[in-house]
């Protein structure tokens, strides 16, 4: 249990002791979790739901017990004769879950987990009928009970305003301060491009991605795929789920599922390709630190940074594609004559959508800042629950030139808001801009056009494990970009990625 | 949460509610194992053990805790009024397992399940390597801390004598005086049964049972057999796993598993009824009762009888092929021209042999018989450590006329002494027991024979959802199996039903 070659203070055993078994608890809820989406039959689903609620209840009453408080203060009081030392490290996130834990009263965190899990049940509803009003009563609930939450949390000094105390649970240390100008660049530069692909005249040609690309062979090829990238299946493994995800019990158990279209093989391979991203990163976290605070991944920008380098940078590359081609083509036998220079473009569209999850590399970062500026204006008062269908499709409108026809594709499109998830979206586009100055850094030391060519991804997911991987939550999130690439995050590189591809496929010199 | 129609009280309210949270943690358990035989990769061994010791601890925390113990004090006091109440029964079955849970200190149920940790990897190397002393220590940890954990179970009154205590683990409220007289019953009679088949000169010819049977076929057949017993598999699944079992996770989700050989169909046939008939009994048990503690089922033994009257009763019956056989042509054209009367014998042979797992119907309680013996032994220090292996070998020689050449297949072929399960095998005899008298009984009423040979298996199903399932923990065990069949437990049922299809295989007249 030591997390230093040094042995344990007696201090450091007793907390890193009882935060093992509250890593414990949310390791076996994650199983419970990945079950359900996986193989559980369909009756089970009432008694799994009241299982995980008892499990949260139980990892909610050690983590604001006062006999964490007492070795977590002891721990504290030790960790303070090496501020930068991992035991600091340690504290430093425990103190963070524990203050965030401890923030909110426990009759809150119960009404919302009912409202939550109401307003679940009525946004699948509602969406499905294509009707707001259906929603609406519930959406308003669980915007009111996070801005209580959020005040919670801004009085218990997490943040200095209730959308940053949101950020600040899926990305640590997240504020709009720092987010603003990174989203205000992407706003500026993107819509440009988006306009001027729209205006180029060009359609790119999918055929060569279309067609009919059984299960099986997908499966196949995919498995073969997540394997080159080195995700270890003795640690792991791939299943068939509704939605695609990634669910990790430490580093030795992180599992992957995928679905597909017989009619397109992109939304199945870039699936794999994007969990096995995803997977890479909590297989390479180390063992050694596993069921202690560090011992997880930092933060979903980070997290998501993994998938998006190995499914956009790596799987919709040109040496990929040299190296990956042939053997797609074996698979695929009836795609035997596609090219690489055919293929390209088709993996490198930019058309406007209405959809957040179909959206092409160019456009998704439009539907992120269309949500971060909903969620803003909903935190800071300024747009009513009835109104933010047509502040939905208004703002579409501006970023994309898009407004849909039906309620459905605009505003009920997503899960997030249903679950109380707000100031989630954000992580998608800071992923974005880490894995594009990532792989940039990368670039500097290896040839990853020769490797990808060659098929050879061992060096690509070693560089990831030597910056990023194997540090856990060592370093804030921040402080880890910077080390791993010598400077702050900013959207240069992935702007500049993008401006490359856009002129290669659409002409375009923004 | 309420058990009866009456409005809960508050002491009742309160107890269960508790209650529940210890139940969802075995309920959590039960998943985890349950994905470790079936799915898990294999380097997520190490952590799952750790979580799954981290719940079992938690479980451990909550019965033993002051909040249960006056919540249970409260709901004893006022099912006080109601002594054959569903509440005195519910407080009844709490009292049990917190008595038990409570007997055994802290610091030696740790050091069991180190211990036992220890001794199944100890266990399995030296089966494999074929050498008891390398499993000769652990064994006798195990069996000293074994002897420890009962002088405190007797201690707490649970028992008379260590051996009686062991034994309630597994079958509340069995002892050493009820079940002597039955297995001396089938020890004076199975054996010139088994001894006479030998002596009849008969050799069953099993061609019509061998040949090749491939396992998607097998798994087709099984699963269409498993639902004709009225498995519901909306609510349970069918997997692989090495060892077959059934695990339950409240009545909604109960999953079974099985393993098949491709050259003989009866393992992988009977495995499944056997499984589906385990899995009958658990989403028999009543929902409204699930999470408390009369929702389970009552003991090993009326658990084994459910699986074993299905398996044997059902299973190996001359009706049930006249149904079965035209299906079981169809899968496996090859065997197109077999005849129910030439299968039949088959499915009844009595040979005595040396691995309980693979014992027919005959000589199966022989095996039993001889555990029970040395198992006594043991616990009335009447046999070394050392001389287990002798001891086993003469008992064997003794009971059913063989001697393994090698321990592999002698002392060392049971996996439930490196685990510190002893006391469990007479279950599985009293399982024999009872299923044999359930039938008899439920011949009185219903013409089993019409309804196996029409396929119609609903009747059978619903006679032990009305007599067994739905009783959950209602009723203490012999006290059901009274109630069900109208007389306490005995072999004659078993026997009778036992020489009849020895006296039509092997025309012996016992």
């Amino acid at each position: 249990m030591s997390t230093t070659d040094a042995p344990a203070s007696e201090a450091e055993a007793s907390f890193l002791s009882l935060w093992a078994d509250i890593e414990a608890i949310g390791s076996a809820a994650g199983v419970l979790g990945w079950d359900q989406e996986t193989y559980m039959p369909p009756k089970g689903q009432p008694r799994r739901g009241q299982v995980l609620a008892t499990l949260a209840g139980l990892g909610h009453d050690k983590l604001t017990s006062p006999e964490l408080a007492d070795v977590l203060a002891a721990a504290e009081t030790e960790a303070g004769g090496d501020p930068d030392g991992v035991l600091a490290a340690q504290t430093r996130e425990a103190r963070r879950t524990v203050t965030r834990a401890s923030a909110i009263p426990a009759d809150l965190t119960r009404r919302v987990a009912g409202a939550n899990s109401r307003a679940l049940a009525a946004w699948r509803q509602a969406r499905e009928d294509n009707d707001f009003k259906a929603f609406e009563d519930d959406l308003a609930t669980n915007i009111a009970l996070t801005k209580e939450s959020a005040g919670y949390l801004v009085d218990a000094g997490i943040a200095d305003d209730p959308y940053d105390a949101l950020l600040d649970g899926f990305e640590p240390g997240a504020t709009r301060s720092q987010l603003t100008p990174l989203l205000r660049s992407l706003r500026d530069e993107l819509s440009p491009i988006v306009r001027a692909a729209a205006d180029s005249g060009i359609r790119v040609d999918e055929t060569p991605a279309k067609g009919f690309f059984p299960t099986d062979a997908q499966f196949a090829f995919g498995h073969m795929v997540a394997e080159q990238m080195g995700y270890d299946f003795e640690a792991g493994r791939l299943d068939v789920s509704a939605h695609p995800f990634t669910t990790g019990f430490g580093p030795k158990d992180v599992r992957i599922t995928w679905r597909s279209e017989e009619e397109d093989f992109r939304p199945g391979l870039f699936g794999i390709m994007h969990e096995a991203g995803h997977a890479l990163y909590e297989q390479g976290l180390p063992d050694e630190w596993a069921g202690t605070p560090i011992g997880n991944a930092v933060s979903l920008g980070v997290h998501e940074s993994q998938s998006r380098l190995w499914e956009n940078l790596v799987g919709r590359s040109r040496p990929f594609w040299q190296w990956a081609l042939p053997r797609f083509a074996e698979t695929f036998p009836s795609k035997a004559d596609v090219t690489v220079d055919a293929l390209w473009p088709a993996l490198h569209t930019c058309v406007p959508s209405l959809i957040r999850v179909e959206a092409d590399e160019a456009t998704y970062n439009l539907h992120i800042v269309a949500r971060f500026e909903i969620e803003q204006a909903i935190f800071d008062d300024e747009v009513e629950v009835g109104d933010l269908p047509t502040l939905w499709d208004d703002t579409y409108e501006e970023l994309l030139g898009v407004r849909s026809p039906v309620v459905a594709d605009g505003v009920l499109q997503d899960i997030h808001w249903s679950m109380g998830a707000f100031g989630y979206f954000p992580t998608y586009t800071l992923g974005n801009l880490i894995n594009a100055q990532l792989f940039a850094t990368m670039r500097e030391t290896l040839d990853t056009d020769a490797l990808l060519a060659a098929g050879d991804l061992r060096p690509i997911l070693e560089w990831l494990r030597e910056n990023v991987h194997r540090h856990g939550r060592r370093y804030p999130a921040p402080e880890l970009v910077e080390r791993a690439t010598g400077r702050p995050l900013t959207a240069d590189y992935f702007l500049s990625y993008l401006r490359g591809t856009m002129s290669d496929v659409y002409g375009i010199n923004a």
